[in-house]
């Protein structure tokens, strides 16, 4: 089975390294989220990318789920000794991928073709793919009126101001990056990682084309908000600001027109039937991942529920 | 006395932290070469204002002069790792002051702005001004034809290629940065540091304005070449490449129209004789800054011997 799994940073993440355990090499794409890249200190950061690569090559930190593990943070400090900006957390060994990364944008090379042979060196087996080479930028829309550029609001702001909406600057005009639709198209399955469905998997989504290819194959999702809470991150505060009750219901509803199965943690069996009336097909499972046993698992159930699935 | 010392590197750190600890803060300018730096990995790198600026905030490696002491090299691994240019040692303290100085270059701020604030911070007392705030780049004018960049010449290519010549691009039409030429004019005594004459000197000394400034007042050099040899880097076998002995008589000859004094080593005596016959005053000591013990010795040995001068 030929599976193209699209994912956002940590929670995505995670997922894939299960995926990766599971299934042949040659049968895993991962569609990443560019939607948070930003630039900072002159450099281009593609914080999904990243996730997903180190997690992939075992070199993330198993603490935070992102960046790297055995982390060092020199540089930072003396950025902070000189009164830089020092809210976005950039360790040693992480500023090394950042600072070759743009040294090759500079040089014209596609963000794409970076990825490829960056996860060549880091012994990562799946294809992973920027979901687009040009610039996207999510930006949040703020019940105080504000539009901040994504980071601004994750990070240097901690999730704290409300949010109205989202806008994928750029988005309208992109195009996919090479393979993305091509991969698809030969897609047996696709599934919809448990990412934050508003900023991590929408803007995949958006990007021209992707949505059309992902309709015609049979696709999967894992809920990200489980008892009604997001493992991590904003994507139940933001539901809540957004004036729908978080759920896994409430997930399944956002993707309604590409699913053809859902997967959604026991705490949230009560919501099944409601999500079945809707001609998606439930398999229910605990889903969260704490540990490598627990990736690895839900990706083989993940698996089984698909062949299933596509069997029928 | 009010003192500017004009300083490149290593040699001229160690003097200027001499003059540092015999001088009150408010009697000494550094004025420091500005024809090293050269942009890498997409940071600005000014080598010779760090490795000043280090060595006077006691930050210095102490094994190499250059550099920050108790450094890491977590980010260059990555780069390695990745397959980028990894032949200039970049650590990971000394990166933040490269990314911090970047990010505010490319804001606007000019490098002597820059460097002032960055010395409030690290507590550096005397003042360290930039020769220039425009760009002039140092190149080296090969045996075999080309024309290098000094740090492709200096470190990615160890110094190997014969030298012919040397150009500091965009010095003809560069201005002193602000206050360079103030605090000469204020100037009791201009000090030419034991850096480099062809690489390090010669730089400063081709900004226009700065030349006939020093000319207006005593100025003592103390020979960076002992006994034949250049306590560190090429200065000696650019000497010798260029047909000239190297000697501190060939240092005192390529500044004799500033000399108003000359500090040569106790191996050089055989050479007092000579120079003197210009009208150049001696000073003959060890000048071997081995320790922090020397370097106090001989900016107290200097202060005297310019002091003597000044009165004359």
């Amino acid at each position: 089975m030929r599976i193209v799994a699209l994912a956002g940073g940590v929670g995505g993440a995670k997922l894939v390294a299960g995926l990766a355990q599971v299934l042949p090499v040659q049968d895993l794409t991962v569609i990443v989220n560019t939607g948070d890249d930003f630039d900072h200190l002159g450099l281009r950061i593609c914080p999904d990318l990243d996730t997903v690569c180190y997690t992939l090559a075992g070199m993330a930190n198993p603490d935070t789920g992102w960046g790297l593990k055995d982390e060092t943070w020199h540089a930072l400090e003396s950025i902070k000794k000189l009164g830089g900006p020092a809210w976005f957390a950039l360790g040693d060994y992480d500023l090394g991928t950042h600072l070759e990364r743009s040294r090759r944008l500079s040089s014209g090379v596609p963000l794409s073709t970076i990825t490829r042979e960056f996860c060549l060196q880091w012994d990562v087996k799946p294809v992973v793919l920027p979901m687009t080479d040009e610039r996207v930028a999510t930006q949040v829309l703020t019940a105080a009126g504000d539009v901040l550029p994504f980071q601004e609001y994750f990070v240097h702001q901690r999730c704290e101001p409300e949010v109205r909406g989202f806008r994928f600057e750029g988005v309208e005009t992109c195009r996919p990056a090479p393979e993305v639709l091509e991969t698809l198209a030969l897609a047996d399955l696709v599934i919809l990682c448990p990412s934050n469905p508003w900023v991590s998997i929408s803007p995949i989504l958006a990007v021209p084309g992707i949505k059309d290819a992902i309709q015609r194959h049979p696709t999967i999702a894992v809920s990200p908000i489980i008892g009604g809470k997001a493992v991590k991150g904003p994507a139940a505060k933001m539901y809540a600001e957004l004036g729908i009750v978080p759920s896994a219901k409430a997930v399944a509803s956002q993707y309604r027109e590409l699913l053809t199965g859902f997967v959604v943690d026991e705490v949230d069996r009560d919501q099944v039937d409601e999500i079945s009336g809707w001609g998606i097909i439930l398999h229910v499972t605990n889903t969260l991942m704490s540990t490598a046993d627990d990736r690895y698992r839900l990706a083989r159930e993940m698996m089984r529920f698909g062949e299933a699935l596509t069997r029928r």
